[in-house]
Parts: C-alpha cells; structure tokens; sequence
C-alpha cells in the first residue's frame, strides 16, 4: 500500500470536493430536490459536482481502486481498497448556510478506514487522520489533533445533530447518555466528530448513519486517539448506530447506557 | 449623531473583541465557571477580556455613552447612546470549539438598536447593519445582506439554539411553529440570526433572552429587510421570547401561532 499516494489522492479530492461545491454555497436561489418521500432529505446539484469532481481525481490517479459514494453509486476496485464519499455531509445545513456541514473523504481496506478527511469549504478547515498522524489545518494554522482525557460522563460534552436522533428508542438511547453529561449540543453534523478529534467534544452520539456518513470521522477521530464504533461495541464502517469516544474508558461508560438500545 | 464615528467605533469594538477572545477558543483545559446554580451557564476568561478589550476601546472613543454588557455590568452615559455587548454569545459552543458562537455590539437609543454587528473571530467573518445598509464580510468576501423572500411557513427554514427552547410553554410555542415548516435546525446561537440576515434561514425563535443577545442580531436582521419582536409583535430589544423573520408576511404567519404561548 503505497501509503504516501493515498494520502495525497485523498487530499487532492478533497480540493477538488472544496472548488466544485464552494460556487453553489449561499447561492440564493439553489434548487434541493428532495430524496425522501415522507420527509425532507435534500440534494442539490452541489452534492453531485462534489462527488463527480472527486471521482474524477480517482479514475485519474487510482483507477484500481473501488469507490462508493453517497450520490453516484458504487464501483467495484480491484486492489483491495475502496473509496467511501459523502461530497456533503449536511446538506440540510448547506441549504441553510451553516459553516458546519464537510467534505467526508475516506478509503477503506476489509478492516475498514484505514485514513479518512473532515473538510470544511467556506471556513477553509481541514480535518485528516490516518497511518498513525491526525492533523488539523485552517485559520489558526496547522495543528496535531489529539482527543481530551475526560474519562467521567459528568464532565463530558456531548453532540448529536438532530434531537430526534432516529426512531424513538435511538432517541431513547441517546437520552441515557444525555442526561449524564454536562453539556448537549445539537446541529453540527460531520463537525461534530471534527470537535472530538481537536478534543473539544468528549462524545457524539448518532443514529440511522450510511458507510459515507462515518467512515471519514472514524479514521480522523481513531487518529487522533478515540474510538468509535456502534452502540453494542462492535464496528460501524458499514453505517447504523454509532457512538464516537475520546478515548476508552469514556467510550465504556457511554456504551453501558446505549447497550440496551442497540 | 455621528453615524460615521459610531460605525468606526463599533468595528473597533469588534476587532478589539477578537483580538482579546481568539487566543482562548480551543485551548485544551480552559476554566469555564458556571454562572446557574441549577444548571450549567459558563463564564470563561475570555469572555471577560472580550467585554474588556470593547469597553477600552469605547472609553477612549466615546466616553459620553452609557454601556451595558453581558460580563461587566451598566453604566450609565449622557449622550441618549448605549452600546449593548456580548462578548461571547453562545459559551456553551465557544468551550465546545463550534465555530457558531459570536461577539455580539450594538448601539441603541430609546427606540432600540441603531447598529449591530455579529462578529464570528475564527471564520474571520462579520455580518453588520444599521443606518440603511447591511453586509458581511467573510471568507468570500464582502457582500450586501438581503433577507429572503420566503412567505409560505411550508418553504421556511426555522433556526433555535436548544430544543427546550425555554419553560415548557416556550417549547409548545416552539413547537407550534416548527411543525409547519420545511427545516428545522439546532445548535446556532446568534450565527442563527446571521443566517436570516442573509437570506439563507427565514426564522429563528427563542426565548429567556437578555438584552445583549438579541440587540445586535436585530439592528442587522432589520438593516437587511427582516423584522424581529417579541412573541406577541411587540419590542423585544430588552429581552425576552424573540421572533425574527425574514419579512413582515412570514412575520405575521408566525406570529399567529406564537400568540397564544407569549
């Protein structure tokens, strides 16, 4: 595995992800389909031109590779590794302007994300982690990211991005946890799992996830000393129920209480 | 009135705030006090030295207005101006390195605010208003505020900061509202109002608000065709359950169901 390649293709996707999608942000006017009947799950012509820019980067570099993206499907690889896309995670707060919606970036072996991206367009941020390095670069410079010690529920700050979370017992799950912290906080999506790797959150907490939603923060986060994986302990990558932790023994804690929701 | 020195000195207000208060955001084991017995309202460092930095700057400027901010108390002027500071609206985000909390000026007279900026320091982005004109200045550049033309509540896209919005009337009311609309999202604080000042949300509610969180945000949110009151269509600039719409229709819709619960 030719480590050093990946790494740079993941980042070059990345900036592709970031030219084709700026443009479209807080264009008054953008036009969100809508994807779910019975509800409101939007995608704008911006989730496409992100996706359809990074593969491009891919067939070009990678063309062995396989690849599975939110909106354009997935293509079988043969090398053994496979691409995991989200152009934008949050595209109900893309539509509504927010600077928390990403970029997700991720590339996967059997085991799972073996190196992963965060990315934040408008504010220029750029979360990475993977190969035993995760790292932070935007306004305040580049930085090394590394999770908090807080290891005690009470002392813990907890993000979700919906208060319904998912179905009522998700919602029931989360409330377990939530009632033992110190702080809740709502709305982040993928940026969220971004605040536990800097170590400014201690835990998100999430429901109904797709492969594309959490293998990017899996890989940044285990970087940068977490852990995360579905509410019964074992692993996520494929989406479900996951439990994002700073580190281990918080992630014990969280899980006793989730376990009975799993 | 001298519009032009009140514009020069609430943006050096606003840099002075940013200066002060940057070097504490996302610095790993910063002390937040909590302010609520009963519950969790954190006061840090810096947002002391971000309510310090402003009254320095306004001291020396214009020491004949009345000031009155969130950290450090009132005091009274003599030339019919107060400046109304929040140094850091939304501790809670600020200690959780979201990049939504924001430093909150305004200068009021009698009849409420005159000009308001909502400043975010890490984005690097200032949204301001007053005096018939509104603009932001971020990451793409500078451009004009214009709310948007969203009249049908089925359209809207309605922003609050927590769920529980406030009591457990304030919730239903809330809640009255946001079954109707298209998007509901969380988690904002004042960057919330910033989003209707562009056009991008068409709404936010909340409640048990004071003075300085919300005065900034309307001297914008109006300078930019949106219109905020209390719940029940009156002044809110004091404080209170705020409403802030993107125009008078939307206003109006929204109002209707907000009544009952004000």
């Amino acid at each position: 595995m030719d480590r050093q390649d990946i790494i740079d293709t993941a980042h070059e996707m990345a900036d592709a992800a970031r030219a084709a999608i700026l443009p479209y942000f807080r264009v008054r006017g953008l036009a969100a389909e809508n994807k779910l009947s019975g509800g409101f799950d939007p995608v704008t012509v911006a989730d496409r031109a992100g996706e359809a820019a990074m593969r491009a980067v891919l067939a070009r570099r990678r063309p062995e590779d396989g690849v599975l993206g939110e909106e354009l499907g997935a293509i079988a690889g043969t090398s053994g590794l496979t691409w995991v896309l989200d152009p934008i995670d949050g595209t109900r707060g893309f539509i509504s302007g927010t600077p928390t919606w990403g970029v997700l970036v991720a590339v996967s072996d059997d085991t799972g994300p073996v190196y992963g991206i965060i990315d934040q367009p408008y504010i220029g941020e750029r979360f990475a982690g993977g190969f035993g390095a995760a790292s932070v670069r935007g306004p305040l410079g580049e930085a090394t990211l590394q999770t908090s010690t807080v290891t005690s529920l009470a002392e813990a700050k907890l993000f979700t991005t919906f208060p319904e979370v998912g179905a009522e017992r998700d919602r029931q799950g989360f409330g377990a946890v939530a009632d033992r912290v110190r702080l809740v906080r709502y709305g982040m999506d993928c940026y969220g799992y971004a605040l536990v790797a800097l170590g400014q959150a201690d835990l998100v907490i999430e429901a109904g996830l797709n492969a594309y939603d959490i293998q990017g923060p899996m890989a940044v986060i285990a970087a940068a000393g977490g852990i995360v994986t579905d509410w019964s302990g074992g692993p996520v990558h494929m989406g479900g129920k996951a439990v994002a932790a700073a580190n281990e023994t918080l992630h014990a804690r969280a899980l006793e209480l989730l376990k009975p929701y799993a």
